[in-house]
């Protein structure tokens, strides 16, 4: 759900203003929610692996205001732009480096700790990067990894097209050799990449007219716009007919009136590298 | 998800000795989570509409000591199981009283709180059944209301044989005039039936092999057993193959194995009775 772009993929959700001022919505939102939990000791030294424009870096710095992070993705643009985020929020302790998450230019548990958040996602292997990452983290350090599951989005009203509207996200996700779907995967693919003591806890958005900022930071403006920003993508691919897209959208829009309800899941895995 | 059979519908889910036992194994298994966050006060009068077998019974009457319930349901045979569970939990709070919910021999505002568990998604106006109820509490009382939602289930590995058996419950659910999707719409009926300060919580079910209880406790022996138990109904309604059901509910106990994931929402509403 946010601007990063991994080795060989391309990335669904593009790099446009809009994208990033969606981002920047999303991540006042849910920083709460997703970071809940996350602060890491003073003096430790924490890798992001994966920072997009800065969204999750802003909250991460801020929050563990003693750690020193690094923070690194794969495009220079993105880099740049965290970069200045961190200054206007006159962060000290964050410092950039873009490189390729499958070759960064660390030295075998120099971590503390190693933080990903709506990374895996956009990887054609998801697997190797824990294990690549796991590396880098000293015996006894922890890693934090959060995604998404598009399949765990439901609401009322429910609409078929709205449903199809999402499955286009999903496949495109698909064809750019990422997953989606990786939320509900994280328990195994920590096990599998060697981790111990692994934990994962659903952070569930639910949104009612109860909850105005939600409904409107992330029905609207985050889940939505999302979908909407792949509607060309995937009338082109022959996925989805225009109209039905379109009525797909209205849909979801209609879904943040007074009278409905809508329910997006992340996950939130922490675990721990061997002794 | 329990034995509860208002006026009028066919109860999908049977009252045989293995179906109480699969209820008794997720009310273990679940209290915790559906019942967090209520207590009575003492001395306070509190409608149980719908108690079946008693499942909840016992956790409401036991959470509550100085709380006195009335805990009604349509069926007599419910109602005596559950008595019998209550005196057998040696709870003293707890009247019983055979009734159909939409016509309860109670006096207008002769309760402080209602509690309705799994009881809206069997019935074919579950609205008119929320003003019904709210007649009978005090001005500033309250409702609890708490109703699963089939839709919100989803798994790893996805199978789309297992998403059809679950298609079948809730498509026999609503054969029945009922609706399995009735936990997203807890907040738009509230509000529909006059209540004021509505609130819904998701309650999700999140089971990994981090978390052997609820593997068993809910994967396999509550939701899983429960698909299994619509399974002649729903091949003989001809929603589905026999072969394909059976081959869904293989791929839901996989969903259990140590690399196996769950998810399943249930919601919970409070809401106040207009002063």
């Amino acid at each position: 759900m946010r601007a990063v772009g991994p080795t060989g993929n391309s990335y669904v959700h593009g790099y446009d203003a809009r994208a990033n001022e969606r981002l920047i919505d999303q991540a006042e939102a849910l920083a709460e929610l997703l970071h809940a939990g996350t602060r890491y000791p003073q003096e430790s030294r924490v890798l992001e692996a994966g920072s997009g424009v800065g969204a999750q870096t802003i909250t991460l710095a801020t929050r563990s205001p003693g750690a020193r992070f690094v923070s690194v993705d794969i495009s220079a643009d993105s880099i740049g732009e965290a970069g200045r985020r961190v200054t206007r929020a006159r962060l000290g302790n964050v410092r950039f480096c873009q490189a390729d998450i499958f070759s960064l230019p660390f030295a075998p548990a120099s971590f503390d700790h190693v933080f990903v958040c709506f990374v895996l996602e956009h990887l054609a292997d998801p697997g190797t990067a824990l294990e690549v990452l796991g590396r880098l983290i000293r015996p006894g350090g922890t890693i934090t990894v959060i995604e998404g599951d598009h399949g765990s989005a439901f609401f009322h009203p429910d609409d078929a097209a709205a449903r199809s509207t999402i499955q286009c996200l999903i496949g495109l996700q698909r064809r750019a050799d990422g997953d989606s779907l990786i939320g509900r995967k994280l328990y195994p693919l920590l096990v599998a990449a060697g981790f111990e003591a692994a934990r994962v806890e659903p952070r569930m958005v639910y949104a009612d007219a109860s909850r105005p900022d939600l409904v409107d930071g992330f029905i609207r403006k985050t889940f939505t716009a999302m979908i909407e920003g792949v509607r060309d993508a995937a009338v082109e691919a022959g996925m989805i007919d225009a109209q039905v897209f379109d009525a797909g959208v209205t849909a979801l829009y209609r879904t943040s009136e007074p009278d409905g309800a809508f329910c997006y899941t992340f996950f939130k895995g922490t675990a721990q590298k061997r002794h």
